[in-house]
């Protein structure tokens, strides 16, 4: 916490107020929100960005990717500005806070620090990415990743969602194809703030995680040939996709297990091909997402994982193709920023420990480029990605407290009303 | 084969052209045939249905489930036709031959009739049987079904295809809800010609199979609750629904073949609710298939899977639906048709065996109300339900060479050219 502000803290009604107000836009019957990235619906959540950073005094740039970077200015013109947000698209069944609490937290800072006229040497910089979700295009974080330099632009803008649409056609659509060159945006450090998605910290009864490591994650594209045939076959002349897959899926988790708690396995698409009640199945595409915070291990599991589907397509007879589509290696986020994270977190009187990120996130990718370090707050059950997602007013509100005073410090601060 | 009519054959050639210009309506890139029931496609090869049936001499009568049935008449006006026919509606990837070739090669056998100036005693009615694929709508085997009082007419009018059109929709949609009540036209005896769908005539070097029993067939809808997670979750707190999926999907493959060679199952249709790459699965509705030859066996493993699906459920904490939708008996054929086969085979020199029906047929529901039996040939492979379904020329002009004799044998002839 900063000496001279420590009684500062962001208003929590506000904070809450926005979250609720901002689920709307893609709201479901049961309390999510489905709002895919450059949808109609992540169209109105950005024009409602825009409009409360412009009024809450900020200069709203948009990249060629649709990322959206709202500057607060600093005293001094030569310092580059601290990043503080997240994103704000969903999963296709998502809740009200992954990437949401992030991004207005963010917003809220700028407003408390207007709020109490206090001006930082260094700009401020609030940012909403583009498609961290990865639910329409792959890969996920993916404007983050870009502006790190992991894809080309005209590489991104090319990948097409299940209809055809590509990012290119999905951003001009709803107006956010912006002219800033990606990346050309320089911070010089970033926070991001964000519910766990696991259950640690709310089993612990800690209201803060200081984020020290993000887990390299491994995504698999598969897809498994074999013979449609009549439900009447013998079981011994059968080539069954489905059967392969069910072997797939428990090998995966045995594998994890075996690594636990340094890995984590999930196929989380799986499609039949023509699938009809009286038909052996006879192809399927299936995905797999494996996660693990040390790299050493991440290549093990990769190794095992293809040997183990190797051994099933061969023993039932199918061709498996599993190919890699995205490796991430594990992240180790900067140390000055970790320790103003927990600095701020221990001023401010929370209970706290240091955690691993289980979900990539784009300060991930961030943290490439850029001093990076996130906060975490319990998420109920540890439940995220499903419409239940849930969290408290006051975590949300001691998250956003620590996004702010780890920021005042990053930034510094010269004057206070 | 009819005493007096040693060396009447159909023509193979005929059958061979009408089998692939039929093919046309739906036919696939691959192949194969889609042509759902009471679809656009299934309307055009009615049409060219009728027209030919009317160009052979017969009148066709259209029953209240779109049931065609063609009749030649007999010598005797006292006698109920002898019945020959099949389907020709097919499942979304088919073939062109499953239930295409009985239907067609009863036509044949009406043409070889008229082109040898044969009378028959009893009249002869060639059937095409409504929706016997089950694919769009439920239950499979529906007409010849409801004809034989397994359902009432009302019930199936108000069944619903996946896009919520009832039966009676989609009848009136292409012209075939007929005036005649389901079951009124009776017929006198049933025979009905099919591939294989099965490889063991193929196997064993056999032309024909003369069909004695019908395996009796189960169906389950299952629906499968977890939790939707973020794919970070660590292992022991999932609670995944594709997990136990794959469970239930080698539970039914191991009880299948504990009871081999007298039972199989199949889990054909396995949809993730909103999947995505990132999240554990938490829904998944699913269908399984479960057939035998013998009814007690049949209630053996309803129970054994029942309790296995009880255990998964409760060792991976989901919650699972296990619904029966559909038990049909084992079906055991008449045996004086079944000898009119077997007769009409061993006369024309074909090789051959008595053999179980793997799949369900329209005869299985006919055998209740009528004298039924099957004739069947190999089809390649044993492959069926599949665009790549295939049978030699040779192989379908036997088959109907069978169900000609058959049905002479059946209905009786007086007299020759």
């Amino acid at each position: 916490m900063t000496e001279r502000l420590p009684n500062l803290h962001i208003n929590s009604d506000r904070l809450w107020g926005d979250i609720h107000a901002t689920a709307k836009f893609g709201g479901t019957p049961k309390g999510g929100v489905r709002r895919l990235t450059l949808s109609d619906e992540d169209q109105k959540v950005r024009d409602w960005f825009r409009t409360a950073c412009e009024a809450a005094g900020c200069e709203v740039h948009v990249d060629a990717l649709g990322s959206m970077f709202a500057i607060r200015p600093g005293r001094d013109k030569t310092k580059l500005p601290v990043g503080m947000g997240s994103h704000l698209d969903t999963q296709p069944t998502g809740g009200k806070f992954d990437g949401v609490l992030g991004t207005l937290a963010a917003l809220e800072v700028i407003r408390t620090l207007n709020d109490a006229g206090i001006e930082t040497d260094a700009p401020i910089c609030v940012v909403n990415w583009t498609n961290e979700e990865g639910s329409r295009f792959a890969p996920a974080m993916m404007a983050s990743g870009a502006y790190a330099g992991d894809f080309t632009v005209d590489d991104i803008l090319s990948r097409k969602d299940a209809d055809g649409v590509t990012v290119a056609a999905a951003l001009e659509n709803i107006g956010y194809r912006g002219g800033e060159p990606v990346g050309a945006r320089r911070l010089g450090a970033f926070v991001e703030l964000h519910i766990e998605q696991g259950p640690i910290l709310e089993r612990e009864s800690k209201t803060i995680g200081v984020v020290e490591r993000g887990q390299g994650i491994l995504w698999y594209d598969g897809r498994i040939s074999g013979v449609e045939r009549h439900a009447s076959t013998p079981m011994q002349y059968r080539q069954d996709a489905l059967a392969a897959l069910a072997e797939i899926v428990l090998a995966a988790e045995r594998i994890a297990n075996s690594r636990a708690p340094n890995a984590v396995a999930t196929v989380g698409e799986a499609v039949i091909a023509a699938p009809s009640r009286n038909v052996v199945p006879g192809e399927i595409a299936f995905t797999m997402d494996v996660r693990s915070p040390d790299g050493a291990i991440m290549t093990a599991l990769d190794a095992e994982l293809r040997a183990a589907v190797a051994d099933i397509g061969s023993k039932r007879r199918v061709d498996i193709a599993f190919d890699s589509v995205w490796r991430k290696e594990p992240t180790i986020f900067d140390t000055k920023v970790v320790s103003a994270v927990e600095q701020a977190t221990t001023a401010l009187g929370y209970s706290h420990r240091r955690i691993t990120s289980g979900a990539g996130h784009d300060a991930c990718n961030l943290n490439a480029v850029m001093p990076t370090a996130m906060i975490f707050v319990p998420c109920k059950d540890g439940l995220s990605h499903n419409e239940l997602e849930d969290a408290t007013q006051d975590h949300c509100a001691a998250g956003a407290n620590v996004l702010l005073h780890a920021t005042l410090a990053l930034a510094g601060v010269t004057s206070a009303r």
